[in-house]
Formats: structure tokens, sequence, C-alpha cells
């Protein structure tokens, strides 16, 4: 497999990330028309961290961290590395010298669709990370890839300076043309509604939802009579 | 599919679920012949919690948390709710919407066989749950289903008002009509004795059903010069 | 099936143990030439933890835990206990009760490739554990098994007094004829160079590799007039 | 795990069952209201073939058949062993014996949460089976169960006497007092409407939920100019 | 979700899907710079079959058809049904009677990633399918999608008018600007020089390969006394 | 990771091979004592196909089919190849033209645990297939190896020269020094016993067994009275 390094690419405004990271994962993604989530699977190796980055992305041989190799040299301030393999795997990538290399060079995490390793090491570090495997097993450099073209993890496409927002719910894809609708507001207010004692039923109106699709209310008392319950 | 909404049905008395809130989920499965276990894949999003609580149960369409709103109302104090679907999903149906308003209503906790979002959030209002995956993909509230009807986790039966008790090690349903059996007091005098030095293959007399079962005991090197090690 | 008890089998040296214990397990495996590593569904109960200790291997039927209690038996100061099952199984086979009986015995850990229960109490205990799954579910003493016989785990065999190293990363084994060579040394003198800004593309001159994998740089501007960037 | 074998359970009527077996899993699913599927992966181990009778049940402990052994005797004309373990397990329970012994007694098939072993053999036979997985690991008889209690298999209660379905889309359970309803007449009238050249989109009055929901038409000229089309 | 529906979308020239037809996926698949292929948890519902089309793509919501529906009516000869859920499914969402509506309209199969029901009557009907899953549960017609927009499964972006190519290998998608170079010659002359007893080792030039590599020969009698063979 | 190839391993001798191939893999695994078995993910390509050889083994760095390359060299009359790779992979590492060549050396058949593709290809040639999974993804040809060195799968071990023995079931390896004890004409025998009608529970005389394990008989009436069937 041949490949291609893609220069330059354009990127998020840092505001806009910066703007972003002050909201969780989870809001964005409703935000975003629930659109832009990345696969349960990648999870994060440490817990209560929130991060976002601009994307730089790495396609990259299964087994071969050649890639990444040269994609830390177009990591830059305010990026998060988006790594993914042409076939699955869960060998172990990226481990501690990535990490210290792409920290000195003012990397915010990293996001890989395969294997990590040294997560006490990057942990100690505060440098965050979410995979989809943790595994020891090591790489070799032998095959070529692509650097900042566009990736597809799971059903979704990241490109390269596309807005990363990773918690610990998961991983979330913003494209670099949208600004994120803020969605917290709506949801304080309703929180503190539900804190007043309030149903979702009522303030949804979904009692009439409930009518229309033939659910019904019953006693238990009447249920077990029909037979029904156990 | 459309669906019923028990209400009132039959609970575990009070004392009862306290008293097997002291035990761990091991424990009580043991003391209960081993039934009642729901399956490993139901996982804990926080450390070091234990809690018990009476069932409402949920049946609910995968990625539809409908069901859930109408769930909420009937909630009350030292209720947990176990939530159930048609067909699998890790779609994230529960967050921290929830989680508030049935601590305002003196819920214990979340049983989940599905997606679950706003972990953070929950492990800082300590809104103990237990669910199948983590996932930020937002639901729709367009389908109908049943509260408080028997539901199935697993090989294992959930009815209304059953107790469940969960912890580090998952999650076991115990009947309401059973009064859990201690078993705590027998295992604190089998571990003074192991701490004492004695083994479980005296204590246990388990030497002879080795015997009868064909296992030997060999030397390595008698082993070795069968050519059977390595 | 019946087994066999092998007693008294070879052991690593203890100061070779010890050496180990100080490197982590992706820099053995490296150091190992790639061999060793257990596969990744082993996962660790604990967080920040690593140990070393010679291997005790015990084959077992799945969802019994006879040769568990004769594997105690054999273990002593700097043992580390290996487990696994003729046929796949999630059965928590081990919990605090061998824990203790265990740490008395000077046991340094646990790595079994079914389920294990107690985790809180192992995790108070600080007995730490490395398992392929976290489960209540109990078992029976009914069946025969091995003990102290090679054992295979994924891809790789473990015999009775190699030595175990687990950390956060995964499992390692090595085979007790062999000394580990430290790469620890290496690893430090390039984190140094990252430090200071080197490349890894520079510093393992990976620049003309990718030349010659026909990988090739290309602005983001030409790379979009071509048609291939979206 | 002590148990129970419960002799003489109510069961289906003959004549029931055989009018279920003329229709397929999907649709006698789609009768009862969407409820009685049995998980995707009970997989049959031959194709095209379908089979209604009614259930034996065996809960059985993993890796031990002693239950089968003891629910052949429960076995009669028209029924269909239903056997689930404990605790997950891929050991092949069922093979060529059982399958002789069982077709001697006019039983038409298996469905088990478990594994299976001998399967050319019992394709030869025409004793059809589903299973979660084949595999030619022998298992024990040590181990107590129940035969003829409730049982249940992923989400879904089977007791004796309920009339098992399957078919190459999997397996369908239906309550003994509930009669199928046919739908099989409606679909054979949309079917022929398709014939004609009909949309489900007018046949279904679904235009004007697609408008309702937001959905637009635009042709592709217009969407590539909005940007959102690659 | 809201969503578009996209019409007449540019397509691939039916001649070229018609050459591609006569190759298997792992040749287009090399032909490409082994770039396209879907992952290996798509698998056909029958064997021996090989089949070419022009993506029709559908982004769905899991256990919601509706879009099916709207698809159908953007789908005409020489087409091939492309679906993806935006969350995991399992569920059933197509069967016998879309693809006797398909038929209709000349599509010459489906590829979802996502669950199918109705196999058999597909398999009579002579209608290719490669799915995630089998499953007879039924779905819903309720949330809104996109037709014809751009989908993503596993790493693979598809848009509307690619070819997709679909043997027991798998599936592949060509873009639709892109011709597929044939490789198929190359392969017949490797085939022919094998069929004379040439191996790949002299023919591909690895024997100096394995050298550079520092693999070396070595008979079983020096390697047994080595001590490393068992 | 440097390797070795070794020639000229000794071999199980062809008669024995033979008569292995007259019995089935669970037969043979009974026979062995149970040992013997690969895991039950090796599914094989084919249906009613038994074959058995001679292992040839490949240790391969995934993704990277070099070795078997190398190890067709090694192949000749009577074999059967078996690859693992160093870690998990779902790769395409073997197809057509590696069938092609083998069989022209005589090779009876593949056992890989990784990915094959070119399936009806290989089917049409008659040389039968096991594999982890099936997939056109392409390899390269970097990464050294080993040819005839133990491998393990699963749990098992595989030394180059022991007999391997697949069928519908799976896979059974059988050390290069053990005869097969046959077991098929004691089966025959129970076969004959259960065609009479006798049952398990008389011929293995488990009835007493239930008792002691404690498992009682009760009519549906009686136990339904006491209030535990459904």
């Amino acid at each position: 497999m041949s490949g291609v390094i893609v220069t330059g690419p354009p990127k998020a405004e840092a505001k806009d990330v910066e703007a972003l990271a002050g909201y969780g994962v989870a809001t964005v993604h409703e935000a975003m028309g629930r659109t832009g989530l990345l696969p349960a699977h990648l999870r994060p190796i440490q817990q209560g961290t929130r991060v976002a980055g601009t994307a730089v992305t790495v396609l990259s041989w299964p087994g071969d961290n050649l890639m990444i190799h040269a994609a830390v040299e177009q990591c830059g301030e305010g990026d998060l590395l988006v790594v993914t393999t042409t076939s699955p795997s869960t060998d172990g990538m990226f481990g501690e010298l990535f990490a210290t290399a792409l920290q000195q060079r003012g990397v915010r995490g990293l996001v890989i669709n395969a294997g990590i390793r040294d997560t006490q090491e990057l942990r100690d570090l505060g440098f965050p990370a979410w995979s989809a495997a943790v595994c020891a097993q090591g790489t070799v450099k032998a095959t070529g890839g692509s650097v900042n073209v566009p990736v597809a993890i799971g059903g979704q496409v990241i490109r390269p300076g596309d807005v990363i927002l990773a918690d610990d719910d998961g991983v979330v894809v913003v494209p670099r043309e949208k600004a994120a609708e803020a969605r917290e507001a709506k949801e304080a207010a309703t929180r503190a509604a539900f804190l007043q004692g309030q149903l979702g039923l009522d303030r949804y109106g979904l009692r009439d939802k409930l009518a229309q699709l033939g659910v019904t209310y019953t006693s238990y008392e009447d249920h077990a009579r029909d037979g029904a319950a156990s």
C-alpha cells in the first residue's frame, strides 16, 4: 500500500475547539443532530478527563507504526492524533516514547482504533488516550500508509483539521466547518425542573404518545388476575 | 410493540433488602443455591460500590427511551431501575437527567442491559450504575414497551419487586419471596482457618477425591524422565 | 479428564525475577524479541501494579476449581499462580478465600484465563490479579486436571517455573532459562532525544524508507486540487 | 446445584403445533406482536429446514450433559429439546448418540444455547439442530440440574410445553396458551401489490411521515452545490 | 435525526460494472491498491454467487426500516442496495417483501450492516444478500434518515453510484470515477507457473529477503540439539 | 522478529494418519482423553469433508504471508499446513495460488488461525480449509517468522509432524508419538442399544447419581402447587 502525507490541511479555529472542550461528548453529539459519534469500542485509559483538539489523521497498516512516526512531524499545538488501520488489529502501536514526543509539540491526546501500550506511563505523563485495545505487542516499521487523509472509524468519517472531542462517554468528531450549537443551557433548565419533581412524561408531553401507541396502565392485581404476571 | 405499565406491584420487604446489602453478590449467589446471577457483560461504571434495591423493570425498544420516562413515575424510595431491550443495543439510553430525577425519588441505582452515557456525571452524583456498554449515542421516544412486567436478562428472569444486589463482581436477583440465607459467617470461619495455614485440600477432604478421579502426584524429575514435560 | 500434579519443578532464580520486576511488560516483551506476550483479553482488576513471580500452572475443567485447591499446596514464596481451562469459561473460579490462603504462602498474584470474583476484596487485600472475566458465578469441585504441567494461553506456552511479569499493559512469560536483556537504558536515551525535539523519522532514518515505499508528501492545496481530499 | 425433574407438564395441542410449522419464524414473531424471538447467536447446522415441536426444557451446568440424559426419558412424540446452561459455554454437549435416541422417541429437533458436535452425522440423520456453537469438546456427567422448569435464553423465557418454531431465520417460542394468528394471507396480498410495482411508501402512507419527520428530497446537483455530498 | 433523500446521483457506467462482475472481490481489492474492502463481519446468506451493482445508499436508525421504504423508489436497473445504521443493530430490517419489490426494479442485491430475515425465501428468489446478522426481529417505521448520502461501513466510505462487488470472500467498493485494472491475466500466468512446480520463494525472489530478515534454515536434528524444539 | 525454518522434522507414520482419517474429530478427541482440540472459532469453509495430515507449522507476523511462501517448499505428500500469527488478525493470508501450489505437492489441506480468501475457488479445487475468518484483505511479504517450530493455537500446542484431523466439528491435534485408540466400535454398540430404546440413564447407571446429587422427580401438578412453575 503506497500512500501520501498531506501537509498543512485547514483546521478548525482554536477558539471553537476551546469552546467545545467545555461541553461533554453526549451534549455535542446531541447538538450536532446526533451525528459524529465514534463507535463504543473506543475506551479511555484514564477516568475523568475531557479533551478537544484538531485531528491529524493516520491510516496505517495493522501491526506497523511507521506512519505514526511520519505523523509526529505533522503535529503541532492543539492537535489530537487520530489513528486507524486498514484491517482490525489489537497490537500496541503507540506508547510512552510517542506520547513524550507529542507532548513536546503541544498535542492534546490520542484516539486510536487499534492497541496501545505503556498505559500507566501515559497516565503518569497526563497524556490522555482512547483506544480499541490495550496490548504490549510491538509493531514493525515496514509498510507505507497515509497522513492527513480522510479516515473512517466505525461508520464515521474524520478529516484532518476536524475537531475531536473525547471524554469518559467516548469520542465525537465535529466537522471543521460547523460551529457547535450549545445545548447545555436547555439541559440545565430541564435539570432544574427535574429537581423540583416534574416528570419527563409531563414535561415532554409523552402521556398522549403512550396512549396513541396502545400502551395501557393496569394495576398489579388486575394484571395478575389476567394471568400475564408471574 | 404495544405494552403495559403495571402499577403497584408487590415488593420485597425493606428490611430484607437492607440485610442483603450487607453481603456481596458472590455470597448471596452462593446462598441462593447459585441462582439469580445476571450475565458477566453487565459491568459497573464505578468501583467499590455495593447497592441493593427493589426492581422496577422496563422492557424497551432498542434505541428508544420512552418507557424509561414512563418508569420514572413508577419509581420510589428504595427501588432500583432495571432496563432491558427487545433486541441488542449499545445506545446510551440513560444519562444525567434521568439519574437526577431518580435520585430525587430515592432510587438506589440502575442496571441496564444496553448503553449508558454521562458516566462521569453519574459518578459525581453518586448514582451507581451497571450497564452492557458506555456510549454517547442518543435515543428517540417513538415506540411503546412495558413497565413492571417480568423481564429476562441473559438466562435470568427479573420480576418487579424482586431484590437486585449489585457490586464490583456483578448483579444478582433475589426473588421477592425468598429471604437470603447468610453464608458470611461460615466463610469467616473458613478464612480464619486459611489464615492459620490449613489447606482447602484438607479442610474439604479433597485428597481422596483427587485419587478417585485418577489424579496422581509425580516429581518433576520422574515426570521429565517420562518425556511429558518440556 | 484424569491428570497429574507435578511437584518440585525447576524455577527461575529469585534474583532474575526481581530484576524483571523492575521493567515493564512492553519493555521485556521487546527485549525477548517480541515473544512471550499473553493475549490482550487478560485484564488487571487493579490499576498501577506491576508484579513478577515464578509460575505454578493449573489446567482445570471449566467451572471447576478442584485443581486450584490442589495447586495451593504447591505454591510458595515468590510464586505466581497461572490458571487456564480446557474450554472457554467466564465462571468465577477464584475469590477472596484463595487469595487469603495464597498470600499466607508468599504468592505474588494470579493470572487466570477464566473468571474471578470478590474483586473488591482482592484489591483491599492487595492481591493483584489478571483475568479474562469478572463474574460471581461459583464453581464445583468435581473433575480432575493437572498442576505444574505446561499450559497454553492464547498462542503462548507457560511452563512451571517460568517467570510471569504482569502490569497494566498485560502479561508476559519469560522462559526460566533465559535472562532478560535490559532495553530500558536504550529507551531512556531515545526518550531524552525526543524531549530535545528530535523526530523518530530522523533518529531511525525512516525518511528514506517512506520514499522507497512510494509514500509522497503533498500540500493540502495540491491534494485538494487533485480531487482526493474531501 | 441441586435440581428437579418435572414430569408430565401441560403441552400445546399437536394440531396447533402443526399449523405453526406451516409459517416462518419471522411471520410468527410478527403475529405474536414481536415477542418470543430467541437471540440471533443461535444458528442452524443445516439449511432449508423448518420444524415445530413442544419444548422439553433442560437447565444444565456448563460442560456437563448429565441432565440431557435425564431429559431423554421425558421426551416423546412431537417434542423438541431445549437446552441452556447456568453460565456461558461452547462445549459440545450433544451429538449423534443423543440424536439417535431422541429420533427413536419421535423428537423433532434440538435448540441448545451451548455447543453441539457430530454435526455431519446429525445432518445425515435428518435431525435438525440450532446451537450457539459447534465444538467437539466433550463433557462430564457430574452435576445436577433441572428438566422441564422454565428457562431463559437471551431475554426470552421458555416453559415446558411451549411451542418452539425454528428455521433458517432463527428460533421463536410461542406460549402454550396462545394460538398463532396467521399473517401469511396479508403478506401474500402485499407481495402481489409489490409485484405490480406499487411502493411501500404509497401502500403504507409513509410519504406524509417522512415529511413530518423533516426528511426532505433534493436533487444530487442541488445537494452537491450545498457542499454536503462528496 | 432528520435527513435527506438525494435523487439522481451520478453512477458508474453499466459496462464498467459488468466488467468488474467478471472478477473476484480479492482480485479487485488488489487491483485497487488494497483499498475499498468492507469489514469481514459482512457475510453472504448464499454460497457461490458473485454480483456487482451501483450503490443506492441508506443511512437508517437502528431497528427502523422506514428509509429502506424510501430507498426502494430510488432504485433501478443495475443498482445494489447498501444499508447501514447510526448505531450497531442485529434486527432483521430486510426480508422477502423488499426483495420482491427490488427484484421487480432490476436491483442486483443487498449489502446491509445490520440484520436480515426470510433468508430461505431470499435464496429461493435468487436475490443475493450480504449482512452483519440473520435475525427474525422486526422493525418499526418511526425515525427519519437519509438516502443516497455517503455512508461508512467499518473504515470504508461508500457514495451513491459507486460500484459494489460482492462474492463469497466479502464486499468491496470501487469509486465511480475509477476503472478497475484487471489483474486476472497476471494471476493466470502465476497459477500456470505454480502448476509446473515453481515456488513463490523463487518466483518472487523471496530467498534473499528471508536472509536479510535474519531468518535461517536449520535441520530438525540441529534444532533439537539446541534445545529449542519440543 | 527473526526466525528459523526447520527442515526435515520427524513425522507421524502415514498408516497411522490414514487410520485416524477414518474417525471423526469428536471420537479422536475422546479417545485421546479429551485433549488436543483446537478452539471452536476455527470453522471449515466447506461442508462434509474430513481430512488428516502431518503438520507443517508456520508462525507468521499478522498481515504478512512471507513465511507461508517459505513453508510451501517444506511441504510434501500427506502434509497439512498449520498457520498462526503472533497477534490476532483477520487478514486473508491464503488464497487460490497457494492452494494450487500445495495441491501440486500432495498437501491435504489448511488450518489457519487468521483469515483466508478465494474461498469459492478453494472449494472448486477441492482443497479443504479451516480458518478463523474469511476476508479478501491482502497481505505484505515484509517480516520474518518461523516454519516447523512448535506453535500454539488457543490452548493447544502443535509440533511439526503431529497429526492434524479436521472435519465439520473442528480440528484436533494428535502428538506424533501417540497412536489413536479406536472408540468407534464401542460407540457403535451404544448406538445399537439406543436404537432398541434403552436410555443413557439406565445404560450408564445415572439414576443413582441424580439421587446422590439431590435431583428429585416431581409431577407438574405437584410442582405447580408449590408455586415454582409458571
